[in-house]
């Protein structure tokens, strides 16, 4: 299970699919694999970035199965579960945790705009997955068009303690992080686990920060392990070197709905997944975005040659 | 099956929640046999007011084929499958025709804006779903934020025959009927049938500009089957004195997000279902709502009754 | 000068240009005259649905300068002031209470979207305006898409006692407005004045929930000071026949965006004005909305002749 | 004028505020020769980024009017005219090209949908211009809301001659800039000049695919020039050392409302302008912000030494 003191990289799982559109449970096996081969602490399926919503039913609990069996306990798998129906985050969640989740995570409906129907929401999810499941909150504004305000978030976490993460991909969003931390230190909100996102766009900044991880789907996840330990043991400059010999890249995998093409295809030149095939419909890589990821590929790799000498 | 000819009133099912929020099936009958005994031409199934995306799947097939059961082929059913993906929404044609549906609806995508993009979400669609499922495209921007332009309007449908059917419900939106009639009296335009929606508001206006009907969940249906006839028959004077007498109440009804509770309020006082449950998060009916519910139920009766003498 | 105690219509007043568009002053004079004789407690002028953004600044003190004029302090006339940037805001507020300005508008700018930043967005307005100008706070989340949260209002009413009156046109908005009468009934909110907008379309209903009166620009403006005479007279039953009967045409007048046109065509009918004209880019009414109005003005006479035998 | 052929980089200027938030016309004299001595070839100004929102008519055209005296004619000066009502657009672009400049930026207002409307707001801004006057047309979807198709953007650039330059700042963009320059080779769309915004976050990917150049406000105007010549000279590798090096601050500036604090601060530390007052309602730098960027800016230098050795 997780708990407020949760901390490293928890990797936002790709969903592979094969060329004809079909789930690739195969794929999906290989990449659980390769993520714990790269040192992730957890992992988190059935997230935006995974597809979810591109999911049959079935399919997402095929997927689901592969994952944990390839895990096998071995880290905590984190399962996105909202819906815009509350029944039916209800029984999704009790599928996962039954199956053998760590926990689950919840975004916000579209709809929600006031502090107070943001604060009724998360106790109603509160209230139908009852007490024993732990939640992680996502905070993500340009997806999902909610505004979280630091006020509120002290509220929701104060009220359910079972709500043990913050997943943190407000953009611009160091001064939230920076005034959650402050207010835990001066007693005033409780602690709760951060993780960010976001690609790891601001991933030193949001550890100098407090932040206590990443959650988030970048293909080089040895990459946000070597930050979050390297800023966990003071070695900020050295972190950063590499940090942002990673950054073109990174910058093309967060551009909003095409990035998960770049994503697919380095997992895929990677050897992690069989195809870098999106579900339609999704954005396609044309040839010019292929020569740019070969341009940008070579540069980071010439790049951390240097920085390895 | 439904096809371009296909004229009168579908009403949008309500979906029957027990006051425990479970799916209740058995006033999911009663209220489909109260729909026909008022005139229903047709019904339409897990669309957004129906409460369609807070069903887990197992519900959805349960309330679909408790309809379908007592509608017996007497009228043609049509069924929401709009998802987020595509396979999702294919998967859930292919049930749906396969139990016996007259067609399916289909919403845009809400993060569709450029006509370039709306046209290219159609043709997946059409592609996924094959050439022989007859298809209602939902227009309704207020809740969808996707605005359809006459002119994609017209390309789509001639592009994609199987489209028989536009459930218009663009608020203003007259205008866009009469263009829509226009071109198509100048040969420029495909016919397709329109239903009208937003609870009717417009209906007699509608009428007059060329729709063939509504589909629209007002819980007085036997009013949209006069309407409809009415002006069909060209009786207009004595359809509006009606019209007008239920504005009071379609004023209630069209509320975004609260309507729906005073429309199952409704339906549960006329004993089409044994409870107006509506499944959470969703509106609740406060003491005075119930009180103004009375009042304007009283005025829409008197003034029924003047009208008839 | 408005305060917490303020009652009555105040009429949002259309701007009137002539037919190429120019501003028509004179159109304005006599617009104003009107509205004082058919019983307007105050005037609204620059508001949104007075097109004041589409005037330029020297337009917007022109129309105010002969608004004034006419007045001459037989009402008070609240200026709306709202500017994307505040200083802005407040040269525009200082030059309305020194040309004789009752009080100025201010609707949030569209960014808002916490209770926290709505709060301190009202905290800059009320700064910068200085204590002793009278506030009336816009909430018009359909037009601005920005929500409050009775909460949030509550809190605003209690820091600011300047703000002394709500623009009400939340939609749904019933529950909101009896809300936060009970609140003030237990002591728990300030008293403001409530006037409600939306072109009147739940008048009586807002009337009864505890509103102060109507601040909107319905063509009829004799009706709105029928309806809250009357309520307020305790004459519910004769009031709401009344009030039925301009149903359908309110409908017309309340469509987004349209409805403005039909407004003006209508004052250009009944003389108040000497041209419809509605500065571009904004909505023209064709030949079948003329056909269509001229219906809806007809069948509201025979009503009304009825209601009055 | 400005021209289709027009290249380079045209920087778009702050606005320079005093610490009272009054406007600094001696810094925005100081600005503009900054700005001349970093290579800039042209100047926009009255820019959304320019906090042109936030002044009044009377500074909007005091800062104009320093800004074209200080330019003495040494280059093209670009005025942005967005205006909510076309009256005041037609306005202010007047007084900007009776003063002497270069010609006029226009976005679409933030209501517009469809390709229809788009293209019918467009033909009205020129229809007001005169076909004199030369326009930039600005897509900026994440800031407008507006999203202009490929097939839009074309037949707007076929209609109107006087369109002689695209702002680009769609995100995702690159495919977009790549489409419509395949178009034009292939003589399906008529050429303009394309210059790119978005803080130069992708600039040189974009000059690869076919920009002409940059019209953006990063803090360094004279590495947007290096590149925009470099990318033209053919000498790529070199020229994204550079580029990627300043990549983390460009990160810091272009976080949505945060980045242009990020950017005055900047400008103040290189000694243009006096403060870095941003106006409110707007963002401020903290203790922690204001860390990473001398943290930022002292990697920047290293990383630049390294480079320059």
């Amino acid at each position: 299970m997780i708990d407020t003191r949760t901390r490293g990289v928890f990797v936002i799982s790709a969903t592979p699919f094969a060329e004809d559109g079909s789930l690739d449970l195969e794929s999906a096996a290989r990449l659980t694999e390769f993520y714990l081969e790269k040192g992730a602490s957890g992992l988190t399926v059935l997230g935006m970035m995974g597809e979810a919503a591109k999911l049959t039913p079935e399919e997402s609990l095929a997927f689901l199965d592969t994952v944990l069996r390839v895990v096998a306990g071995r880290v905590p798998v984190v399962v996105g579960v909202s819906a815009p129906g509350i029944v039916a985050l209800g029984a999704l969640a009790k599928q996962a945790m039954e199956r053998g989740a760590a926990g689950v995570m919840v975004a916000p409906t579209p709809n929600l705009r006031t502090d107070q129907q943001i604060e009724a929401y998360y106790a109603l999810v509160c209230e139908t997955l009852g007490p024993d499941v732990p939640v992680v909150l996502q905070d993500f504004p340009l997806a999902l068009g909610v505004q979280f305000s630091v006020d509120c978030l002290v509220r929701i976490f104060a009220a359910h303690p079972q709500i043990v993460m913050l997943k943190h991909e407000d953009w611009p969003g160091l001064a939230k992080l920076g005034r959650l931390r402050a207010l835990e230190a001066e007693g005033r909100a409780p602690h709760v686990s951060i993780l960010v996102g976001n690609g790891g766009l601001f991933l030193p900044q949001e550890m100098a920060r407090g932040a206590d991880g990443a959650m988030t789907g970048y293909a080089y996840p040895e990459m946000l392990v070597q930050v979050v330990e390297g800023m966990t043991a003071g070695n900020r400059d050295a972190v950063e070197d590499v940090f942002d010999a990673h950054l073109p890249l990174i910058r093309l995998e967060t551009q909003p709905g095409l990035g998960l093409a770049f994503r697919k295809q380095v997992l895929f030149r990677r050897g992690a997944i069989a195809s870098p095939f999106v579900r339609r419909p999704g954005p396609k890589l044309d040839a010019e975005d292929m020569a740019e990821l070969d341009r940008t590929l070579g540069r980071l790799d010439r790049r951390l040659a240097e920085l390895a000498e």
